[in-house]
């Protein structure tokens, strides 16, 4: 397959097919629910086009492909829980939608779901990609928790924040890459650096929607800017500014942080000018580069190229050049 | 190994030796804690029983012995918050020691560790437990939303009601069986008629709670007497009295179920009082005979026994004959 249309439409496809029962009704329509809200299938596609990359087995790819799809939106399912969101891709959240038991129990079967598909995988490439798998789940479980505690913590350092934000979400991008490369019969080094790849782009990603809610334009971003200033969320920008501000710039931020009272556009307004003084775009557009540089290291490193190297990376280049 | 106490200490033994990461402390202090409060460890007991059954090499039925066991407790932590159970084995739920967060992820995070274990069963035998597991683990998710529902819907059968618990609480003990006959090499028909002996017996099981709930010796059950008759819960004993009762006893037991003000030990007298009339106690202790029997039909057609079908079926009647 020559166009990512195409890797697309067939995930797409895939999902579709996935026949669940219909009892108990309230188990199995939220996830019918969750699973038709689309998004760009971002992990699937890149097993795919990890897994061209190797080799011409696609059939291979195609099980775990889906069960990490199928994992990533059951941690959306239960982080909105967690984090009281109410909407997700412009629909109601499913403990809105339902309510909280029915999001826990149906996150928890698609959870069971997603572990399904990996275990559909070729005995030669099960254990291994099962290994992955479960160490990536787990750590994804972490560094949700550590989201959560940094809401109340102050005094989150760069480093830990980026420590999160890989295990919150580069390791499930780089696993989707190594999981490709594993049934594209990638020798150990490929797969190895593929990983750490992903690893380093999912950082770049992660900190482009630091940016994007800050600095994005809404018409393109598709959602109201400046959320998270006004839910004080510890993002790269935040972070920085609290490092960087000094005397009555550090001060001023604080109170913006405390004041509950203030309406939330001038507080947007207020920290925004806050982070121009501070130059904190600029630093984060530089942190952006820094971490896709280091990919591209990686990436080079790859010696194998079955002639989709250049679709993966022109899909990644296109991810990272978003401005939605 | 002859005695049940040596299996119950090799899985305790298992469960210490498990090397939990320390950070983030309140993602795994909570697993340590549900994993450490004890319990019967029933299901991996089974399992180890039913591998020594056929083989000698219970180092194979080991690991995912501890996987059921993790998955257990996982669905306990998760059910509590959905019920909103307080207590559990004597001590704090974790979302009432933790939070509702807490108790979500920590949960979360059980259930991958559970596939963590069952993911290093020996690959000779992985993909038919793995495929086991992930059809068990969806059903007990089922038998959980079909207790929530039967809580507001009055028109439970009998049929409703053993399907549930067939799905909560039978099809894990059975997969239990199967899985140590599965790593003990049994044959299929083997593997087949312990896991049906499971089901049946996991009725039974269920059964005898229910009737102890209302009709145990709080001394010996460890639990105060008639919790399910208070919470009105759907139990057999409920279902059976509703189908039963006619005209002013039909009537009696509407009332006691929709008045709220009536003190719960009034409460509790007045049910069992209308229990004794009906006759439901011996009803339930039919059914619980009826499917011993049938569990017994399925455990004397396992044709093979490597010398411990004894200890299993002694076991089995010790947990059947228990008055705890």
């Amino acid at each position: 397959m020559k166009k990512i249309e195409e890797y697309y439409s067939l995930i797409n496809n895939q999902l579709d097919k996935i026949n669940l029962p219909v009892n108990p009704p309230n188990l199995y329509e939220p996830i019918r629910y969750v699973l038709s809200l689309g998004g760009k299938r971002i992990r699937p596609v890149l097993a795919l086009l990890a897994n061209q990359m190797f080799d011409n087995n696609i059939d291979q790819a195609i099980n775990p492909a889906i069960g990490l799809e199928i994992f990533h939106n059951f941690t959306l399912l239960h982080d909105d829980i967690m984090d009281k969101a109410v909407m997700r891709r412009n629909k109601e959240t499913v403990h809105v939608k339902w309510n909280e038991n029915v999001a826990i129990l149906s996150g928890d079967t698609m959870m069971i779901l997603a572990y399904q598909f990996i275990s559909r995988t070729n005995e030669k490439y099960l254990k291994e990609i099962l290994n992955l798998f479960n160490k990536t789940s787990l750590e994804v479980c972490e560094g949700q928790q550590y989201d959560m505690n940094f809401e109340t913590n102050v005094n989150v350092s760069e480093a830990e924040y980026i420590e999160m934000i890989r295990l919150k979400t580069s390791v499930l991008i780089a696993a989707s890459l190594k999981i490709g490369a594993i049934t594209g019969n990638a020798n150990t080094e490929d797969a190895e650096n593929i990983y750490n790849y992903g690893i380093n782009i999912g950082l770049g990603f992660q900190l482009q929607d630091d940016l994007l809610d800050t600095y994005g334009d809404e018409n393109v971003f598709g959602k109201k800017i400046g959320n998270d200033i006004v839910t004080n969320k510890k993002t790269f920008l935040l972070i920085s500014a609290l490092k960087k501000a000094k005397g009555k710039d550090y001060d001023g931020l604080i109170e913006l942080l405390e004041n509950k009272t203030r309406p939330d556009n001038e507080k947007i307004e207020k920290v925004i000018n806050l982070y121009n003084k501070l130059e904190i775009k600029n630093l984060v557009k530089e942190k952006i580069e820094y971490y896709f540089n280091i990919a591209k290291l990686f990436f080079n490193k790859i010696k194998k190229d079955n002639g989709n190297k250049l679709l993966l990376e022109n899909y990644i280049n296109n991810l990272a050049n978003r401005n939605f």
